[in-house]
């Protein structure tokens, strides 16, 4: 049964948990008092749209449904989560989340994106609210700080694992819970900065991009740090920096005076920075760097990739149909290149995907290469038919040409979005011994799924564009 | 002329300094006392080769000379730049840095990497030294903090632009530069915090590495700051975020004594966290990560990506041989796959690289693209003879089968460190109007380019494999 979710104001906050749970496949009902309501939520949402399913190597859940409601009630009725992210004045919090917990069924979350209040502050006046800190943007950032009432903060983890986001628990409830005081200590630091004129904030942007914030987005502090120390550990590099605490540079601790000539240095400076760019491109390279990177860690599983890749598991294999489906997906920005389309060599990375796919499918998947035996390829044949572009859906089907031995010659048929062939990728595999890197036949149950498809294949016609090579005319 | 470096003391930021010279064509010599010198460079120039040049997708220079010296006199001699990296006491600083300007050539630089001592003070006693801070690991971090005399720093930051750094001159002297006041304020917050049992190393880890981490790696505080202020701009996000500062969880400014309670407590997490894992592998972890990292980043140019893009286009091309190479460069780890070597679809992106450079000696280069005119790929096929791994020199030399009119048909050879190929690739192009996305001869100016190459080619035997459709036999 489709889930339901309840986004009690809109904005950027907002509009990035709406996106998030609508393109998991909920449905997303929005209270928001302000006329521009729609308007803002729906950019956020294009904005989704466009980067967070190209994180994914799996197609994301059809979309939910969203609506907009003048009404709260109309709106929270039957919801799974609510989520509160109205502006940060403590009445104002109080008098809304009393309102949701008296609608709201005992088993509906009712979460707070505050970035400053306790929940002991927030349920002070009897509402049953846990804090649900998001990051914006909240449809690509999986991080959602928890606190409160343990029973309630589990049941929430859970959900959110569900829709691909890291929830962590705070184990005793704080002011600013954990990362925006880390935020707020450097901001502190970075208006000093400015203020005495040491530098820019462009200076301060690259002080940070080109050094540690690569560092910290996948690892952190304390494992840096923890490499820092070397062989010897973490304990040798407290011993050898933990000192440098009380030399005189951490003494400058007092909060700048917020004057109207410091906020008019820092706007135009930021101004001199990145007017040349709008904000809605900001959010868009911005975007496109987050998916790059997050794509980038994939690889390896650490910070953001390891909830990539357990989020992508959890999402549905394509459905079999005549031909088996292979693959089924959007096509991310990165895959496109100088001339507006998917690059070439992402066709054949589509293909092989397929390939993947297709070995999962007669028992040789990653336990079976993990024990030592695998598929090599050895010739490939693309032709390209039409340009797929970013944001498409692509989905690939699957036919076996031949399947006996250790022989394998398959044929994909690569989509677009509207089902029409935009390439076809003939390709040929060799079964081998990963210990000794020479080809074998595969074991008897491996072999059996394989032919079995093969034998079912062989009543289709050969497709168009088998069997040829290059430049081959007619 | 080959330039060199004199390296004074090693450990892993001297270690990180010689590998970032050496890769970059400069021979190196090393004075350390440390028995140990030699195999601790050694580890750490082992990751960079197997990291530093997966970024690029030319092939850095060939290595400069690497050489180990008891006498601080000949190590410097002749030294373009010099860099001390001695533990952090001043008096040492002194000694250390006053012997180097006596030794050294009034052009030499003469850096340090401290993080702590303003110019002021390490010159103090005399000395021409200029503060030249990195940041671990120094062979891969594109951020050097440049502090001092102005014609110095000047000539300092052409150098480290040419190594592919990213020199960021700080406008006045402070304690601890810019970025070590950062880390400094989140170090003691984190202590805080570990302390008082709110999160371990790990959550606060999780906290950074899950969200504004990969904020911050990419486009630094006021820009994201700025994103969030909206279309209202930086103003409007002062004046809305401004006055937290005056909260009360910006209060916990003091810093906390440093026991050994505290030291075991933190030494204790970092292990449960990260035991499993020894140095070695985190670095290793650590340097794929920023290599994926950084290499998407060079899709948008943004931060460190940016660095990348400017050094990359400095970098030699191939040198033309009897075939024209059309790439040379080394085999990234991001590059393999299950089957521990690389996946077929980066057999075609080389492939496509090479195509790209090919174009680019027929006048189809970035302009000519930008002009709305291109090749589109309409076919490829591809043999994979023989596995290629990470870490090995790939080079691919390109005749062309045909070029005549709107068609282009190109058959690369890939082949690895010695020489032998492989893996082909035939490849048909078809010259485009980006406008009307329909096919068209090229104009004169190209097409004479082609066609000479053409000619030249008709010579050469017709290639092993050419021709050829998927499985064909002998």
């Amino acid at each position: 049964m489709t889930q339901k979710a309840c986004i009690v104001g809109g904005g950027v906050i907002g509009g990035g948990w709406a996106a998030r749970f609508l393109l998991n496949g909920w449905d997303v009902a929005v209270f928001d008092p302000d006329p521009e309501a729609e308007r803002k939520i729906g950019e956020v949402i294009a904005n989704a749209r466009r980067s967070l399913p190209s994180l994914y190597d799996k197609r994301l859940p059809d979309e939910g449904k969203l609506t907009f409601h003048n009404d709260l009630t109309e709106a929270a009725k039957g919801a799974d989560w609510i989520q509160e992210s109205v502006p940060e004045r403590l009445e104002l919090k109080h008098k809304v989340l009393g309102n949701l917990t008296e609608m709201a069924s005992p088993t509906t979350v009712i979460g707070s994106s505050t970035s400053g209040f306790k929940p002991s502050e927030l349920c002070a006046e009897g509402a049953r609210a846990i804090v649900a800190h998001p990051f914006n943007p909240v449809y690509l950032l999986p991080l959602i700080e928890l606190v409160g009432d343990p029973g309630e903060t589990a049941r929430a983890a859970e959900i959110l694992r569900s829709i691909g986001m890291f929830p962590l628990t705070v184990r005793k409830e704080i002011d600013a819970h954990i990362a925006d005081r880390f935020l707020e200590a450097v901001w502190r630091e970075a208006l000093w900065l400015v203020k005495d004129g040491i530098a820019t904030t462009e200076e301060i942007d690259e002080a940070i991009r080109m050094g540690f914030g690569l560092r910290w987005a996948q690892m952190g502090l304390f494992e840096t740090y923890r490499i820092a120390g070397g062989e010897a550990g973490m304990k040798h590099f407290m011993a050898q920096f933990g000192p440098c605490l009380t030399w005189p540079w951490t003494k400058l601790m007092d909060v700048p005076e917020f004057t109207d000539e410091l906020v008019d240095l820092i706007a135009g400076q930021s101004d001199d920075q990145s007017r040349h760019l709008s904000i809605r491109e900001l959010e868009r390279l911005r975007d496109d760097n987050l998916v790059g990177m997050m794509r980038a860690l994939k690889k390896s599983g650490s910070g953001a990739g390891g909830v990539l890749v357990a989020h992508e598991k959890a999402l549905a294999n394509a459905e079999p149909a005549e031909l088996p489906v292979t693959v089924d997906r959007q096509i991310p920005q990165s895959w496109t290149d100088y001339n507006n389309h998917m690059n070439e060599a992402h066709y054949l990375e589509a293909g092989a995907a397929a390939t993947d796919r297709f070995m999962e499918l007669i028992g040789a998947d990653a336990d079976y290469i993990a024990s030592g035996k695998s598929y090599f390829t050895v010739e490939n044949h693309l032709r390209y038919l039409d340009e797929l572009k970013a944001g498409e859906r692509l989905t690939v089907t699957t036919q076996v040409l031949q399947g006996e031995g250790k022989k394998m010659k398959l044929f994909h048929f690569l989509k677009n979005g509207d089902g029409k062939v935009a390439a076809t990728m003939e390709t040929m595999l060799l079964h081998v011994d990963l210990t000794t890197r020479a080809s074998c036949p595969p074991p008897p149950e491996v072999e059996e799924k394989l032919t079995a498809f093969a034998k079912a294949h062989t009543t289709l016609p050969v497709p168009d564009g088998a069997g040829r090579y290059v430049g081959q005319r007619g």
